[in-house]
């Protein structure tokens, strides 16, 4: 059972696009993975091809219409009725490592990209949709972050890195971010690979990395620190705002 | 003047890919920005055009060769002395839609793509890089992340979204999300169009959005909430904890 990615957007020719080089395209010819693109416009109804309208209630730009959406996401339940259908919306869920896990895991997913100012709000009343964001930025629409989700989960199938590197020492792994990496030549520009990397003494390489990725997540994020140490110290009871006052 | 992308990888022939249709292929047709691939690996120094080394400490993967990242980054400042260097890195500082704009409104960027385990951490001490960072998830590269950073300043370049759509109103530029959208059919499965946005009361439409907005934010984003208090809230003499107390 590989993993199955179905793509809703009206550019069925961004895909695999990038993602089917390097990595991910190696695993693509392979058959770790499938892309198969849907075209939004294959659904609509009439013979312009229409897939979008004006906002109800005034404003810039055109909005997905719900009902060509329903249509399209229909098929998609169909034939990848165990696929999550994911929309790729700045209104949704920030994306986390541990829901890329998940996904990786999975037989696949469906996403569904936007353009314009985005869907009409009642596809996810009437259809199963996770909402999620890949950041807090505003992109033209949702097929650069579908690429993005996907490389993400590609590199997690099994033998798509190869054994030695899973990945269990990358940043968000741990809750934080990776310790800084050095290697050949010894010395550049005057500058040397920390003394400690090159003793052999790998107890005090692990101490070194630990404190390093500490460090560098308390000064270059301070939410994810807050977040490990709120994780780490974390009362059994929940009873912690009464242990403050 | 135009927006000019200099982007350093591994896999030049990833760009301008999805770049180079739809909104963003257009502009970029028109030439209102440009898309230049450095291949890293035309600056190895030996006959095998080696790039990368072990990392030094051990663990697994391959780490990008600060003295190879110098030669190309040199050239890159050479050919665009006066765009920003920016490495994508998940020890980078998170991506905000106002850094997007800041690049948008210059004359470009010059991305640096990594592959395998990361950069040699010397490239950082010893080269102007800014390090950013497209979301708390691992990508098999800087790749899809540059991608993604290209298409959110693309589409705020002047003439690119048309003047109907500025974005202003969009996710995130009022620090909140965006309030959902509807559009015909009013009626579809059973479902209308709230009310309120078929009205015709612009004053009631622009109320009811900015309640959804709030509201939406509060529950799906506690985090943007909590920030967009803070800044409406925020006294003059930071003088907060001890009002509290």
């Amino acid at each position: 059972m590989n993993f199955r990615a179905q793509i809703l957007t009206l550019y069925p020719e961004m895909f695999p696009g990038p993602l089917g080089v390097s990595l991910a395209g190696r695993a693509l010819a392979e058959g770790k993975w499938s892309c198969d693109p849907i075209h939004i416009r294959d659904f609509a109804t009439d013979k312009h091809r229409t897939v979008d309208d004006t906002p109800a209630g005034g404003g810039a730009g055109m909005v997905l219409r719900a009902d060509i959406l329903g249509l399209a996401i229909d098929q998609a339940l169909e034939t990848g009725p165990d696929l999550p259908v994911i929309a790729m919306t700045p209104r949704g869920a920030p994306i986390t490592q541990a829901r890329v896990r998940e996904l990786a895991a999975g037989p696949g997913a469906t996403l569904l990209c936007g353009r314009f100012e985005g869907f009409d709000e009642r596809i996810f009343e009437a259809r199963p949709v996770e909402q999620i964001s890949m950041g807090d930025i505003i992109l033209s629409g949702g097929e650069m972050g579908a690429l993005m989700l996907l490389d993400a989960c590609i590199r997690l199938l099994p033998g798509v890195m190869g054994a030695a590197s899973s990945g269990d020492e990358e940043s968000f792994e741990s809750g934080l971010l990776e310790y800084p990496h050095y290697t050949r030549p010894v010395e550049w520009e005057g500058r040397t690979i920390p003394e400690v990397l090159r003793s052999g003494d790998h107890a005090k390489i692990a101490a070194w990395r630990k404190q390093r990725a500490e460090d560098d997540t308390r000064l270059r994020r301070p939410d994810l620190w807050e977040r490990h140490i709120g994780v780490r110290d974390q009362p059994p009871s929940g009873a912690q705002r009464e242990k403050q006052d």
